[in-house]
């Protein structure tokens, strides 16, 4: 199979399915784009004409309030036509391939798609057939990627603390089954982040040739200290019985963020969490909704982050038809 | 807890929970502005961009086609984007609690959450919670409260008749589990409705201490006698069962809508019914159709109320921010 | 049951529920309007505000992402607001009839009803009922309609061959129980196609009083002979089971589209498939992909029609009250 690129030969996005191979100047001219959405509480959001008269397809194959919420949000704010499909689900009520969805939705027009499945591969797959001015958005692959949620985590944490290179970044619980941990570690290794560490039962770490520049531990406390940034991740249920803390209760004792391990990192380090949140799981109430916390900011940066791939899309596909 | 108000300072609406504690002054103001968004059938609904660059969250956990439909359309017409969401059930899936997709809703600017939910107490506990330039629009709570509605049944009768000080309005049915009579009650009350008559089989007559000024009976003969308006409530099978008429046929005997019964009314009385009916059931299809039903005036004003309630708490949000 | 006509009285479209009836001049005014609304991929597709202020209902109570993603594209953009609903679903939940769900979206002004259904008959029962200034669109009624696919059809032949008079269609499969076959047949023979032809096993073909126009032959390398269009249409599993050939397999051997097989048709012929398609049942994945298949134009023709028979009923109504 040809190498497949999702940049385009000015090196501009044509298209977002990871953030490997994204070199820092790029990064950053999106999050400095997506600094420029961002907006107060109260403020009305900003809103532009950039995706006038485009068309965006969220194809969500798993139930995500969120992230399809934000792209439908972002796209509507960029003054786009957006629309909604269980997709994978209908096309297998009347067998038709992913393939053929796709083209069909292709030829009504539609620009983008933005697309999640557990099906890794999917996007990409979808990447390499859709025709030339059409652009493919990764809204998370299996456990692979999630590319822009990755870009908004580096501007949560830019927007906080000014840089990168002096950090210590600690992310925390089920790395080996995170999309949002491998975004995360591949935005802040090309960002030259001071040190990347991982947290996480065995059973949970990742394979050792994965998150090659992180610093790996078992114990959080140890783990903690002196961090940072502090990036909780999402634990299921089903995988703390598989770890050696195989109840909830224990597995937070080990591996839940409370005020007291919080008191380990640096006094101004800030907590981080994609959601949906296990409160007093992976994270105590007081931590999630304390002083430290950016959750919420984490969202807010969502859209942001995703207006501004949108609009840079839309300005590299501009470019190269004129 | 500390008391709640759905006023701000001002007086004006910041949330729509409930009509108890409404002014007849402020309701007639909604009914006024309700008033200038009404057209006739075939002409083009009236817009404004009164909320353009809003975002409408529309949040129904129960199905319920014609209530979402009319927030949604309400939304439309003022120029803002209104995104659905089946969100207490996307939440159950994964697990987040109810604050936590709120929250994440609300870091993605949105300015209005409409709200239906089976539990009581929701809508307050979100609107307590949310963001000082944040409201929460009730789209009915449990059996307690339908506040749309109870304007939406004012804004008709206030058509049909010109005023509520010489009336009487008989309401019948399920008014024990009915938020539509709650609803209802109150707004008439504050308008100083004439009389007030529940009708209804002992097993669904409201606790003693509700409804403190309205007239009980449990003939409908007597409750129709003379009636100006004629508000029929749904009756769902499963409660017909635990009156005193067991079958839905001698249910209809009693407590259905009847062209003969409706002769006992007033000859220029109108008939509500608040929908989906059970023709047949509660109340027969002549009367449902008939020249004295407004039923579908009454869904008319659903949308023209829902306009005029979220101008009005964007006129008043515009006012506590100047 | 008085005559229905779907047409106003100056021979205008009110609604659309079937081919059967319009004229070649009306048929040709739709095919005329809906080439300038066909762009070429990577340009954004043409829109317009004629359908500003309207509202359309999608109403779909089969799962068809693919039909219902094209109108609410083509109401989009037109400038109309577009809400969907799975209307007969939630009706069936809460026992409510269809026509009280359709006088309460009346009454909320829709303006357009697009109705998919399996129940004959729906879309016109539907149409009787509506007011004077609402239309109904049929998005595919049981095995009797499709018009707006017919349309497409059409507009597809049109811009490949030019014209309809000298041609050879043959269309192939499960004649009997096809919306698309029929609607299909009826637009062709008004347009006075050459020659139209039917291929299917016994078990698949129509009534004899059916298609009278049509030559019949159950030999698909008979039927396809010298042909200029070839018309795949789809076959559902259990359908075959009920055939002379009842494994896919054997299916695809007699009735199945290959490259070998296309070459006994005119070497200019046209492949068409109104999806989702079967790949290796009805049709070959080459054949499918391949240099004579119009399959993606027929999707991008889809979208161009329904807007042009929105775009039509709209001004048919605003001269009908001026």
């Amino acid at each position: 199979m040809a190498e497949f690129s999702q940049l385009d030969a000015g090196g501009r996005l044509r298209h977002l399915l990871s953030l490997d191979g994204l070199d820092a100047d790029l990064i950053r001219e999106l999050l400095d784009r997506a600094g420029t959405w961002c907006c107060r509480p109260g403020e009305l959001p900003p809103r532009s004409r950039d995706l006038q008269g485009w068309t965006i397809a969220n194809l969500f194959a798993e139930p995500s309030t969120r992230t399809r919420a934000s792209f439908e949000l972002a796209a509507l704010r960029l003054g786009a036509d957006a629309i909604n499909l269980d997709v994978m689900l209908s096309s297998r009520v009347k067998g038709e391939s992913v393939l053929d969805t796709i083209y069909t939705l292709q030829a009504m027009q539609v620009d983008v798609f933005v697309i999640r499945d557990a099906e890794p591969g999917l996007p990409e797959y979808v990447a390499r057939h859709v025709e030339g001015h059409v652009s493919v958005i990764s809204g998370g692959e299996a456990h692979l990627s999630h590319p822009t949620q990755g870009l908004l985590d580096a501007l949560t944490i830019l927007q906080a603390k000014g840089g990168f290179r002096d950090l210590v970044v600690t992310i925390v619980g089920d790395i080996r089954h995170s999309r949002v941990a491998r975004s995360a570690a591949s935005v802040l290794t090309t960002l030259a982040t001071g040190e990347l560490r991982l947290v996480a039962p065995a059973e949970l770490m990742p394979e050792p040739d994965e998150f090659p520049t992180a610093v790996r531990c078992e114990s959080f406390d140890a783990g903690i200290a002196h961090a940072d940034v502090v990036m909780m991740l999402r634990i299921q249920k089903e995988r703390i019985a598989a770890t050696s803390q195989p109840d909830p209760d224990r597995y937070h004792e080990r591996y839940g963020l409370s005020a007291a391990r919080l008191r380990r990192a640096r006094p101004d380090a800030i907590v981080m969490h994609p959601g949906p949140m296990n409160r007093g799981v992976e994270i105590c109430s007081d931590v999630a909704d304390g002083p430290q916390s950016v959750i919420r900011q984490q969202v807010a940066n969502g859209v942001a982050v995703r207006m501004a791939v949108l609009a840079h899309i839309a300005a590299a596909r501009n470019a190269r038809t004129l």
